[in-house]
Order: C-alpha cells, then sequence, then structure tokens
C-alpha cells in the first residue's frame, strides 16, 4: 500500500467535503420571503459556520499532509485509524449544515446543534491523535519524535480534544459561548506558528524545500 | 493507458462517493416537526447505513489499491471492469440512501431496499471479482498468484459474493436480519488481518514500505 | 504548464461528474406515492440514462488519457480547448437528468429533452475533435500521426460527431428512436476495439506496459 | 509540505467547484409550469452565469498552476494564503447561483446580487494577488521575477481586482452592466496571451515542454 494513494484519496475527500460545505449555503430565492438582503442577513450564521469549518478543514488537511509525509511504512491499521479521521472530516458539512440552521434560534435544539458540531471536531481530533500514537511505535517515521517529547506531544494533543470537550460542556449552559469558543481556536489554528506543534514538524514558518 | 492515471480517475470517484454518503445526513430543521434531539433519534438508520457503506467504500477502495498496484500492463477490458465496478461504487450513495428512508417502516418496501442495497455490494463484488480473475491471466501481475491458489482465492472470492446473495434472500424474510449481515461483514472486512485474503497481498497488518 | 497537472484537473473533473450521475437517481421516498418498486420502476428512463452517460463519461476518459499522454508540450490552446471539453462534460449529469425527467412522457418536450442529450454529446465530440486537431500540427506527440493517416483520422471523428447530430435530427421526429440510436453508440464504444481508432493509439485491447 | 500535494488538494477543489457549478442548472420539469423550451429560457441567465464562472474558475486554475509550479519552498503562510484563494473558489457556484436566481427580476436584488458575484471575483482577486506578492520576497520562485517588473506586476494585478471593483460599483446603478463587464472581462482573460502577465510566465502560447 503505497502512500502516494493514501495521499491522494485522503486529498480528494478533504476537497470535497471542503467544497460541499458551500453547498449549505443557499438562499430561498426571489420565492421567498424578503429581499437578497433579509434573506442573507438571516444567514450571517451559516457564512460565519462556513468560514469557521472551512479552516478547520483546511488546518486538518495541513497537519495531516505533515505527519502522514514522514511516515515511512503504510499498515492496515493507519489505513483504517486513517478512514476513521475521515468520517469525521466528511460529517463536518453535515454538523455545520445544523449549526447554521438552528443557530438564530438560541434554544435547546441549538445547544444540541453545537454539541453536535463539538463532537465532531472531538471525533476528527481523538482520530488524528491516534494517527500520531501510531507515528510513535516501531520505525515509522522518517524523522521520529526523540522518545522524551512523546508525553509532551501526548498532553498538547488532548489539550485539544479538551478545548473541543470543554465546547460540548459549555454548549449545555450558552450555544453563543460554546460557538466562539470553537472560533476562537479555528483562528489560533490558523495563526499558530507552533513549530513544536504535533505535525507541524516543518518548523512553523520556517520555509522547506520542495519535495 | 497508465496506471496511474486510472488508480487517479479511481481514488476520484472513490473519494466524491465516500463524501456524497454523508448529503443524506439531513435533518427537516427548525421548520419540521419535532426538536433536533427527535430528528436525529428518527434518523438513526441513516447513520448507521452511512457507517456501513462509508467502512465499506473504504475497504473496497483498500484493496482496489492492493490489486491494481500489481498490476504490469493496463488494457481496455482492465479499463472497461474497472468502470463496472467504480459503476457500483457510485450507487452506493443512491442504495445508502433507499435503505436510510425506508428502514424504519419494516415492511415490504424496507425489504425491498435491503435488496438493492445487498444488490449494489453483489455488483461491486462481482466486479471485484472479474478484475481479479483477469490478473489471474497473462502476465498481467508483477508477483503473480501461484496457480495452485487460483481456485482457493475464487473460492474466497464467490464466498464474499455469497453473503451479499444471502443477504438479498434474507431480505424476504427480515430487514433487520439482512442489515444485521451486512454490517457484520462490513465490521469483518475492516477488522480483517488475513494476509493471504486476495487483493491483501500486502500482507494484513504487516508493515510495508512506502513506495 | 505541466502536463501531469492538466491530468490531474481532468481526471477531477470526470470523476466528479460521473459520480454526480447518481445524484439524480432519487426516489421520492416513504412520504411519496406508491410503493418503493412502484417508484423504481416508474424511474426505470433514469436508470438507462444513468448507465448511458456513465459509459460515455468513461470512454471519454480513456481517450482522453490515450490522447493526452502522447502529448509533449502544454499551451494556453490546449488549456482552452481542454476547459470547453469539461465543459461539456460537467453538462452531462445536467442533461441526462432532463432525459429521465421527461422521458416517460413521449411528447415534444421529451424530444426537446433528448436534443439537448445528444447536443451535450456533441459538443463533447466537436471539443474532443478540436483537441485532436491540435495534436496534428507542429511537433506536439511523441508519436505523431503519420500525414497520410490524418485525413482518415478526421473522417471518423466527424463521423462520430454526425452520429450524435443523427441523433439531434431524429429526436424531432421519435424520441425513443434517439434515445436507442445514443444507447447503441454507447455499447459501441465500450466494447470498440478498432486499434486504428483515435485516441485509441494503444492498441485496442493490446496490452500496454504501465508507464 | 511537498508542493505535490498542495497542487493536488487545490485541483481538487477546483475541480469540484466547477463541476457544482452545473449543479444549479436544473429545470422543474413535468411537474412545473410551462414547456422544457419556456423553462429553459427562463433559465437563460443562469446558463449564461455559468458559462462565465466555468471560465473564471477555468482560468484561475491554469494561473494558479502556472505560478504555483515556479515556487521553489512551501510554507505556512502560503499554505494560509492558498486557503483563502480556494474560500473565494468554493464561493463560485453560490454567488453563480445567486445571479441566477435574481437576473431576470431586474431590481435591487438583481443588484446585490450582482455586487455579491463580484465580490466574490475582488477577493479572489485580492487572494491570488497575496499569493503573488508572496513569491516575489526571498527566493521563493525558480525563475524571480526582476526586482524592476514587480512594480509593473503589482500595477496589472491591481488593474484587474479594479475591473471587479468597478462591476461592484456599477451593479448600485446597472446590474445589466456590471454582468456585461464581468463577461468581457472573463472572454478577455480567456483569450488573452500577455506573455508577461503575472502567472503566465509559460509565454502565453508559446509551447511549453512536459514537464
Amino acid at each position: 500500500m503505497g502512500r502516494s494513494r493514501l495521499e491522494a484519496f485522503s486529498d480528494g475527500v478533504f476537497a470535497v467535503a471542503i467544497t460541499l460545505l458551500a453547498l449549505d449555503l443557499t438562499v430561498a430565492g426571489p420565492e421567498g420571503t424578503g429581499s437578497l438582503t433579509d434573506q442573507l442577513q438571516e444567514k450571517w450564521p451559516a457564512f460565519l459556520a462556513y468560514l469557521i469549518s472551512f479552516f478547520m478543514i483546511g488546518v486538518i488537511w495541513v497537519n495531516h499532509h505533515a505527519l502522514i509525509r514522514q511516515v515511512t511504512k503504510v499498515n492496515r491499521t493507519l489505513l483504517f485509524l486513517n478512514l476513521v479521521l475521515l468520517l469525521f472530516v466528511v460529517l463536518i458539512p453535515f454538523s455545520t449544515a445544523i449549526v447554521a440552521d438552528y443557530f438564530s434560534r438560541h434554544n435547546w435544539d441549538t445547544r444540541v446543534a453545537m454539541m453536535i458540531y463539538g463532537g465532531v471536531f472531538l471525533g476528527m481530533s481523538a482520530a488524528f491523535g491516534a494517527i500520531f500514537e501510531w507515528t510513535l511505535h516501531g520505525e515509522r517515521m522518517y524523522q521520529p519524535l526523540p522518545p522524551e517529547q512523546h508525553w509532551p506531544a501526548r498532553v498538547r494533543f488532548v489539550s485539544g480534544g479538551l478545548i473541543y470537550l470543554a465546547a460540548i460542556v459549555i454548549a449545555l449552559v450558552s450555544d453563543v459561548a460554546s460557538f466562539v469558543l470553537i472560533a476562537v481556536t479555528a483562528v489560533y489554528y490558523v495563526f499558530e506558528r507552533t513549530p513544536s506543534s504535533p505535525g507541524a514538524s516543518d518548523g512553523g514558518d520556517e520555509e522547506q524545500p520542495v519535495t
């Protein structure tokens, strides 16, 4: 099983999922009630959720590539873990659509929607963590992480997951606070430059020769 | 006709089909009847069918790659057989949506839906078997299967197809039993490690150098 | 402009278009009128049109690849001609859906639908012919077609286009006859082995080493 | 972070976005009011908008490739800028659908629709300009643009953006004039041969060896 086709298939899924996000950006059109401006204004949570989910998928794709290009050997376990990761990636347009649909209600349903939104990101984060854990064992990386960095890296991963878990718990009380937490996390990931962050072994913004 | 573009096209179709699966995961939204939780609970067969079909497509993709990377020569017959395989892969979101729509009814329509669901997997299995058969003749593989393993491999393939045939026949009597059989088959394929299984010539969970 | 990315982009469009075909295969579901079997039976033109369009896109993809892999130099004219080809490929799911919607009516609208269906294939055929014509000039092919074969090849191309033109004209009188003509053409292309057919320079069913 | 996977992911997004454009080309079908010919005639703005957006995405894809293949080093800033570009590419089917829906109204909503249509192209143009600006600094290109050409190139880029800005401003007064301006721009870009245009360093229609 070559790494290149694992990447090609994953890239395809990432590309389709990120593009399908925009399918939920629809307006009722001239037959609907209200002017186009009104319809768009009502839809602002859909646009915001689109933006957040777009960059979330983008960040996962960047990290996925940074990690997988280090992999020396592909086996069925990695393929399966990768499928689980993609399973959650593919669910992002669905969870984004639910948030967009229910956001302006600010009732219990909105909070359930936010829990699902956070839950899909939590699942994705867990699957990515499992792939990372897989890379730590055996001689599976070209440049293996030194053993003394395993636990710090794991702690960082669990912290990432804890943010999504916090967003889920906070959604029980406030959908807005939960949404803000996930939005801030997305912005943080986009601008994050920590060279030592897992999957960012290409040294943050250091430039890398093309491979 | 290069193998690489056959793989690229097939990967694209697999990636789009696996992502389109999630398009059927929709809820009626705030305008629909019932809370979001109710709507999601009613939709559980859709989620379960999504999960099964997702891993089915994932497994086919893994096996497709394991088989095609062994192919030394691409001809029009292989391209045609591959198209037939993709024809059934592309039908999976459709058959999954039908099962999801009719599952909770438990009437004759549900059984018809299960027969279609099993039928699409049967067609896919037959097309994959035909590609495998094609690889057995001529010098079409880098590491051809020894002749004495041809019949055992064929028997395994026919067995796989017989499971889907059984699921179709069982659906005449019980849609639930048919669904459980296909679900168990999906789980089996995901966790299967048999190194000698056709298309799994990369040795189950043995690690393989990246090519 | 590398050929590899031209192929990658084209493969992506072919893969998405062939998969989107199946999006039109929907049934009204339990809320619709009639049993699932009835709904599926009513939909048979959709399934037949899906089948024909699927293999048409498949055949174009095969021929596209066979032609493009021979190209030594990529310029803006080729990119533009390729975009025009893809424009028609992307229209195939649309024209297929129209035929599927109107086929069982057998009225003037059905004939208009068939004219659109044939028209999209005609446009595609013309665009492919233009790409082929482009390859005949300059030193644009690794194995250029000998000059004495230029006119026979052009005649074959125009013949192909004439079939679609005939299908459009016949649709003025009989939608069924037009549909049968296109269906027969699709079957012919799938099983065609003519080694000298343009774009099939890989010798029909002769086996080719993997490149 | 290899350039090849940046290209693969971007190609996937371009391919899906260009194919999704056609999803908006639907007719009400036999249940709708009016004959198929009437329905198609009413839909002509959708077809025209489809055509324009198709070639716009095609042109961006060509320019994107011409620019990225020159890049020697990929860093997180480029990945982020590329994501922003793709964000606008993915919005094109949405803005195209809005124009198609509102075009025949010729009221304020149509002008808002045209402003959104122009706005998405403006955003895309700005993101592409930012990527181009990024390539000017450090040793990021195999064949860096000579310093004395930096400002002329920037002026050309800003001019391109100014056209979209003009289309947005003109839309305040006339939706038709705004639409014509964007249509003319699309046609211009398709037939443009300026060898010195940024991202067209492959020399307009000069033929390039395949890489």
